[in-house]
């Protein structure tokens, strides 16, 4: 590692002479892999953009130009060069290095990025400002395939294709993969663009040299020599001067490339072809194995738990979604290209004909499963809380105004640890509940889950049931498909004086706390519609209130019992415990909650500290 | 009109001769024309697709073959030929027509269409549908140009390719318009489609009533001769069958053409050519001033008002938006596609270099927003509440998360009008509050308006104004840029036992309410962060509170009052007022707000029952 030593920041790249890159290409990939495995991370897409990494920070003169990575968890290299090599064991820990980029953490993170497909809009955004304020600068959007089939990558190029005079680079780095395998007539296009001889052609133009324009028009030469078999590309179309497809893998190619970029006006796009997991054999030959990992021995690779870890709500879903599918032909099941995160691979083999990845398209995946229930499908669109954001107007005006019969199934709500604060979902009962129509349930635990997950499908409207992260608490699971009553909580401890109303994964820490003070516990269940009915017995039977869920407190499931007890004139002294109003970065998930109070000791001290330790309300105003 | 008086029904117009379209369409377009003047609406669009709805009627076995309408203002026609023609005059009126397709209204209206480019999905959804149940339909999206630049609609496209054995049909309405001036890439490449002799040699084609392939055959061996000149088409590269551009007003041209194209298995697209106001000469010649109207005689024509009419929130909007780019070079203007609609007309006359219209991409405009703001400009999106809700994961993952600088101008918040429940803007208030970082104002006058645009400008992070449709109470307006101080509301009545803590559009009812009851008026002005000592001190001095707010009340403002009292341990009796839980049809807006007790007398009325006439309170429980 003696070459990536000397390197704290980019301007020491810059200083070695181009013969030294290629081995500090390699001392760059052994450091990521043993890094990866000791802290875990996303390793295949990390592998993949390595020599990408390096041409870019010795071309451009970073931090004055701008890189904005999209879905910025292939930045690893990245922050290595950019003098934060020495905090990579602190890579998505609490405290630690973000496993995305962060501009709190570096000036050479221009721009947060984690979900997919906003670099090219930031990158415009910077280049219309340097254009704006007569400064000279590049910003450089780096974009893999999987994340241009999001509309909003479009909707930039469509922006930016006419923007003639902004220095803006948007490299597409193509590695025939999101998380999921590919999908969709873009691939398949970007694939030909890729086949026979004219990717050979290009490769060794870009070798030899020539300046991009050149480049280009050789290119057209060859095109119109062949006749239909390569059109002008897309991109041209959209405006931008294209150059590619070059190997993202061999910095001669690559150097000479940008270098002759660097000097182009206007929007340019170059098309980078890369392999994610290059340079380690196991995660090339498996790279959705090694997209997410956990600890691993490089030598050993992977290895595959003998005795199986406890369920995960994740395969509880899965498992659901085979059984009712087997129940019922009309079930669709739909994801925005998360079949592995979403549980869905056995699904996608069982019933090939009613499975649809989208890509990542969220808008759209709502919208067609809009389409589908119209005509008496039963559509399942199975998304994490976080990316739900993305389908906010499809939700509203395309399913939910027309009452159409979609399930949700919202993974990931709550907080989800190593991704932090980019990917949590804390917000989906505020922005759900307002909504009219909507069936909004929390699941406590895994067969709970199941049974919402039914009783969502069978409501023959719109409904969404969210789950956390992970395991649940081991509940024993029931095989036969039962619904439970819409709108029905159920009381789990009898206790006096306090009753904690508790929402999905706040149950277990719920009664825990409960114990200490004998407190009534209630699995409500449902954030909408609300059981008013245990919310009145609940009120008549106890002193107080207190309201606990894993989601912003602002307009959430407590905010929906203090309006019920408003409009049902019940004026009861109330505690709301959630998540504070703030963005909370990534850390052990338990770590996480105990630290905002969400675990059984905390929730048991936020009821002491405002009640004292019997209940007593210790109140400001009286009532009058 | 007596061929239009005997179709009562689509398979009354199947069974006319072709000789007998032509003459029904100019029937149509006069009673168009003559209709649209006595009721207002969307006239320029209506006009651009009298012949396009005739042919697709007359070629598809409607309603078993399914159209979804893109953005559908443009339906009228289809309304008049699937028998609502006599309920035209009830257009966009309390319980008349919808001015947009409607599922309740009609089996003909597949999907409610208002928000742009969602029939793609929706079309291929119900194309997915009826290959899963083996039945034999079509499905039919008509999109216009401007939709195209939606990120949804590329979406749709890509996933759509793909599908293979899907009967999809995508028309593209092609007039070269969306409401504003057409901006953007795709644009300017549908131009250069239309360009040339390849349009018109495309027309002769129609004519002779070439099937489809022969026609696209035909195109290709056009295009090998002329070389690069006009490639493969961008919808050929998605996997389409792309067959156009044809004359969209010869129904010579369009009724052959979908024949054959009914015969075509797989994903086709016919780009079709309109002219938006069609027939009606000032219409066409001013497409911008008849796209939407209110009542005007046909023969003058619009006549612009001679006295001033009341300012509007968007004439205030506009106003500052030029006042401020005066005081602060800093200052750029970002709409997606509403330049006339958000009042930016002036602002782009006398400041082009720093106006932005991105195209339909509600998304991109955001995330654009934050990349300005990364480089120190002052970016202001100015854009309806109903269409932020097409960028919400942007707003929260790129603009809150970051803390970036970006004012967010929300026009028509709350309820509408005569466009419906589609375009209601009540979630806002909701789905903002929920957001860690944001500044969350809402303007109870033109000059209040004013000054919280200020302050949300020079607040250093995410803040949003939101201001209702229309005219507001007649308030002066000061012309110097003043703030107000964040987070602070003010009492504008003082009265007894009873406060209203009345939220923007709702102070003035509020404050006749009041002075019935001679209750307290407080203008909260701040939903987020909301003032918390004025909530305390009115609760302190009054024995009972009312939240009022234009917008769902579930996890709204009033909300946010009943969430303060708990947080503080104030137990009071509380009732919140604002829209119900249940989507609002088109009406007019005070009838509306009457109907849902949002009115002065309305607010009185409801703190009546629940309180009595001296503010009374009546629990069902009492405080322990």
């Amino acid at each position: 590692m003696k070459l990536l030593e000397t390197i704290n920041d980019p301007s020491d790249l810059r200083m070695l002479p181009r013969t030294q890159l290629t081995p500090l290409a390699d001392e760059l990939r052994q450091f990521l892999l043993h890094s990866v495995s000791k802290t875990g991370g996303h390793l295949s897409s990390n592998l993949g953009t390595v020599e990408l990494t390096i041409a870019l920070h010795y071309v451009f003169e970073t931090p004055h130009d701008r890189i904005v990575w999209d879905v910025g968890h292939q930045t690893y290299s990245h922050k290595i060069l950019t003098g934060r090599r020495e905090r990579m064991n602190t890579l998505r820990q609490l405290n630690g290095l973000s496993g995305f980029p962060k501009r709190d953490e570096s000036e050479y993170d221009t721009f947060g990025t984690a979900h997919s497909s906003t670099s090219i809009s930031a990158a415009l955004g910077m280049a219309a400002a340097a254009k704006l304020k007569g400064e000279h600068r590049h910003a450089i959007a780096v974009i893999g395939d999987g994340s241009m089939t999001a509309g909003m990558a479009f909707e930039a190029l469509n922006n930016a294709g006419v923007e003639e005079d902004c220095n803006l680079l948007v490299v597409l780095n193509d590695n025939d993969m999101s998380i999921s395998p590919p999908v969709g007539a873009l691939n398949r296009y970007l694939a030909r663009l890729m086949s026979g001889q004219f990717y050979a052609a290009a490769k060794t133009v870009g070798k030899s040299v020539l300046p991009g324009p050149v480049l280009d028009l050789a290119r057209k030469i060859e095109e119109h020599a062949k006749g239909m078999v390569v059109p002008a590309t897309m991109f041209e179309e959209f405006g931008f001067n294209y150059i590619g497809p070059i190997d993202g893998h061999d910095l001669d190619s690559l150097i000479p490339t940008l270098e002759n970029i660097k000097k182009l006006k206007g929007p340019q796009f170059l098309h980078v072809v890369t392999k994610k997991g290059q340079g380690y054999k196991l995660a090339e030959a498996e790279p959705i194995l090694y997209h997410g990992t956990g600890k691993f021995n490089p030598t050993e690779g992977i290895i595959p738990a003998t005795a199986p870890a406890k369920i995960t709500y994740t395969e509880v879903f899965g498992n659901w979604l085979c059984d009712m599918a087997a129940a019922d032909p009309r079930l669709v099941g739909i994801t925005p290209a998360m079949r592995e995160g979403s549980g869905m691979v056995r699904f996608h083999a069982q019933y090939p004909e009613r499975y649809f990845d989208v890509g990542i398209a969220e808008q759209h995946s709502v919208t067609f499963a809009g389409g589908l229930a119209t005509e008496g499908m039963k559509p399942v669109v199975a998304i994490y809380s976080t990316f739900l954001q993305r389908a906010y107007d499809q939700l509203i005006h395309d399913v939910a105004l027309q009452n159409l019969d979609v399930t949700f199934a919202l993974d990931r709500a709550g907080l989800v640890g190593a991704d932090g604060a980019t990917h949590a979902g804390n917000y989906d009962l505020s922005y759900l509940r307002c909504i009219p129509n909507m069936v909004v349930m929390a699941a406590s635990d895994e067969n709970e889950c199941r049974q919402m997950l039914t009783t969502a499908y069978h409501y023959p409207g719109p409904a969404a049931v969210r789950y956390p992260r992970g395991a649940g608490i081991g509940a024993a699971i029931q095989q036969e498909l039962t619904s439970i009553e819409i709108g029905k909580g159920e009381i789990k401890r009898k206790g006096e004086k306090i009753a904690i109303l508790a929402f999905g994964s706040m149950v277990a820490p719920s009664l825990g706390a409960a114990s200490e003070l004998n407190a009534t516990v209630a699995n409500m269940r449902f954030v909408k519609p609300l059981d008013l009915e245990l919310v009145k017995q609940l009120a008549l039977e106890h002193e107080v209130l207190v309201t606990v869920e894993e989601g912003a407190t602002m307009g959430g499931a407590g905010s929906a019992v203090a309006e019920a007890l408003a409009a049902n004139g019940i004026v009861k002294p109330l505690l709301i415990l959630g998540l504070p109003d703030k963005f909370i970065d990534q850390g052990d998930p338990a770590a996480l909650l105990a630290s905002v109070g969400l675990d059984a000791k905390g929730i048991a001290a936020s009821i002491r500290a405002r009640f004292g330790a019997a209940g007593e309300p210790r109140l400001v105003v009286n009532n009058t």
